[in-house]
């Protein structure tokens, strides 16, 4: 039974409601019992895929050597965007087919208990229950004014103001990637022009390559790919060859260009390629701006920077706090500190079952 | 004596410590009983000041026929940086000789009745008790998450997340004006980049207009200005007469060159000079690339603008808001009101009477 007082030693389920990936996960608090990942797959429409996602968490609750009478909620991070009060998703774009998806009801209906007993389900936004995750079990842990900046294929905000996640009037604050601090720059896939993702984004890094290669401006970064390519290929050297890194794309009017990821553009920044080192370095100073932004807006005690991009580590971390250092006012600069996320790949997932406890303790 | 809870019934004296003029007041809710200001003159240091402002308050009491006895607290409004919960202000630029001045300590202690008891004193950044104001008493009633955005000579925000003023780590939070928009544009006056402040101020509307007639490209400005000049001359034609709009400055290596003012480029504008009416139209857009970044970060559902450089109306509203309506996401767009301020030039007044209301009901 749902105990009235949740507890962080309660059991959890955290469900994180990836683009291409989705993990579901019995939880104490950070610590995972179990975790059962499933591919998104092509098919995304949500009589599809719900009833996956309903077997990956009996089957972690299997797993777990536990039972839904033992767990206290089952918490739902989802890309938005979405209405967290009442747990519909809208039609986020990297899940096709979804539109106005009532989660909340139906995850409640379908673990409804053969007594007819409900357990609680809360949906939130991905970035908001990451940034929870880190709050209540990461690096933000003892503060009461924390900014979470995930920083992957798109850039998003999770925001702690006086302990409490900042919703906004529709559950939609905290979109820090989709802030201009390029007026008169390029236009986003938001419709919105300089946004900060649209300059320091992973999707914003593999353009800029991309369309330098296009321009017949990055020969030396080709060259760096080919022999890449080639070291792959030789057995046993595998690291890049599990990721799409590199691809020859045969779109129409495309026919065999080079195409590379932001982890291939880190690779040949950190081998020294001036192409990829100035690309990396003006995502760097972007982040920097932003993070100026974030400081002179909320006065954070601690700004968190998590997501895959963040892995590039000093090369895109040390500019942007040089930029930091030369930009922000000295007062809430002074007062910030800025850290990477602690819980990795799981924050996601931690996050998500961290809905459950903010919401019932 | 203070009642242990207040309501909006109860008298409160609110002070708006400005660079240039304090006003003190006697206020009922929003309702102004009496008002004594006085302007904050040449010798700003706290020992000169601060008894000034004692003796503007107890007179605005004696106006109102009422005693110290018979409010529930002082609440002041002042320029930061300050430090909300210790009633401390630092050193702001505006009140030249004033460093780390213990405000409410100062005024508790004087306004201490002779039986010991203390009154509540609250010191806030001016920006977000204006806000405040608006929030309780204005164009902000009835809503739970709220931007107030000042344009003056700077730009100032006040935000109210979830119904409560969002503070920061140290009171510091709001500083909507020193939000970077121009990337690799020009340096702040608070030593960022292309900020806000820098491009849609008053103070940067009269900047871009002085360059250019310093850079010889306003003649048609500089005409518009002298037949000002002549017609402020004639007896009975003193709209612009106690104002320093225009000013020949006799300063080194500047010797006779005609200084205007934001409000003399919005009359330029307003009578159709290109020149006035191209830097309008940029503090315009600047505006609204401003009030986009506030719907993506905070989804609010009411922006306010207030401050004197809102006065140009429609000329510098229409633009800012046309660029909201292109570039904002729709659902937070649709989810927000964009509206003026309703207490006028008492915004400041109301809102740090509101301060006490705020903290004490």
């Amino acid at each position: 039974m749902p105990t009235a007082h949740v507890t962080n030693e309660n059991l959890v389920v955290g469900v994180d409601l990836g683009g291409t990936q989705i993990r579901t996960a019995v939880l104490r608090g950070a610590q995972l019992i179990s975790r059962v990942g499933l591919p998104t797959g092509e098919d995304t429409t949500p009589e599809r895929l719900i009833p996956r996602i309903y077997t990956a968490i009996e089957q972690a609750l299997d797993e777990a050597h536990t039972t839904l009478d033992q767990i206290a909620g089952i918490g739902i991070g989802a890309p938005g965007p979405l209405d967290n009060r009442t747990g519909v998703i809208f039609a986020p774009p990297n899940l096709p087919g979804w539109k106005r998806v009532p989660v909340r009801d139906l995850f409640e209906e379908h673990f409804k208990s053969a007594a007819g007993q409900k357990i609680r389900v809360v949906v939130e936004n991905d970035a908001n229950a990451a940034g929870l995750g880190e709050y209540m079990f990461g690096a933000g842990r003892g503060s009461r004014d924390m900014v979470y900046l995930t920083i992957s294929t798109g850039i998003g905000g999770g925001v702690i103001v006086d302990g409490k996640i900042m919703e906004g009037t529709e559950g939609m604050a905290g979109e820090l990637g989709h802030m201009t601090i390029d007026w008169h720059g390029k236009r986003c896939n938001c419709g919105n022009i300089g946004c900060l993702e649209a300059l320091a984004s992973g999707t914003a890094i593999a353009r800029y390559a991309n369309e330098a290669i296009a321009a017949g401006q990055g020969a030396e970064l080709v060259e760096f790919v080919h022999a890449l390519q080639q070291h792959v290929k030789e057995p046993g050297s595998s690291e890049l060859a599990e990721h799409d890194s590199i691809e020859h794309k045969q779109a129409a009017g495309d026919v065999g260009r080079l195409h590379v990821s932001a982890r291939v553009v880190s690779q040949a920044a950190q081998a020294g390629i001036p192409l990829a080192r100035a690309i990396i370095g003006s995502a760097a100073e972007a982040l920097g701006v932003g993070l100026v932004n974030i400081i002179h807006i909320f006065n954070p005690e601690v700004i968190i920077l998590g997501g895959g991009v963040t892995q590039m580590g000093a090369m895109l971390i040390e500019p942007a706090l040089r930029i930091v250092q030369e930009r922000a006012m000295a007062r809430p600069r002074d007062a910030v500190r800025i850290v990477l996320a602690e819980l990795g790949v799981n924050t996601g997932l931690v996050g998500a079952g961290a809905l459950i406890y903010y919401h019932m303790s």
